[in-house]
């Protein structure tokens, strides 16, 4: 690994930690910060894809009617995969709300992320969050 | 796009197309072929996460089990992101299988793969499959 990769991993290790953070602070502006105007999300809710920056925006309004105050949305493994122009990130986390049924429940769900080095900026074009199907 | 990289997203492209395929033919040798020892699997349905390559293969056990034959495994849409010697794929899929309850079901699904290129060769490092959460 070249010492450029590993400045890399850091520098893309602390956008996603800074990412998790302005969730769990309902900072729409720190969330959106490092992502592209063509982000393809996969979300945790339906639908199946939400395609460009305002649908992404959009899966927090959701997120954020769900989510305990104060926001759960923690980071818990994070695996780095960073080349000279394109990265990816493997992550474990948990966060907690309620159900319509008025359950609260705390979920472990997964994480991908795919990012591009652009004019030596890191941004993140492709989120993907999930729970296992029950 | 250099030109280097658009061969590195023809390559990849090929290279998920017959993993599908593999899948398709029943095929464990063919499914595993590009994956690293290390592959980090967060699979549709439990566990949270499955790691490395025994655990990967075990994952198919449970898909072949619920698929059904022969077995429905499409790609719908593909966005392949290829740097120098790191690349990832973001796709929706669809498969066909039949639930505990006897109902058939078809099942849209997301697929993330990370891939990473050693020695010339891309190989798959991290998948994650998700349906959207009920």
């Amino acid at each position: 690994m070249t010492t450029s990769t590993t400045t890399d991993v850091s520098t893309i290790r602390e956008i996603v930690e800074d990412w998790a953070k302005a969730v769990r602070a309902r900072d729409y502006d720190g969330i959106l910060a490092r992502h592209t105007p063509d982000i393809v999300m996969f979300d945790v809710p339906p639908p199946l894809q939400a395609l460009g920056i305002d649908a992404y925006r959009r899966t927090w309004d959701v997120f954020f009617a769900w989510s305990d105050d104060p926001v759960v949305f923690d980071i818990t493994q994070m695996e780095v995969t960073a080349g000279h122009d394109v990265a990816f990130v493997s992550a474990l986390m948990r966060c907690s709300g309620t159900e319509k049924s008025g359950d609260r429940v705390e979920l472990a769900f997964r994480l991908t992320m795919g990012l591009r080095k652009t004019n030596g900026h890191w941004a993140i074009v492709h989120e993907h969050h999930s729970v296992p199907a029950s």
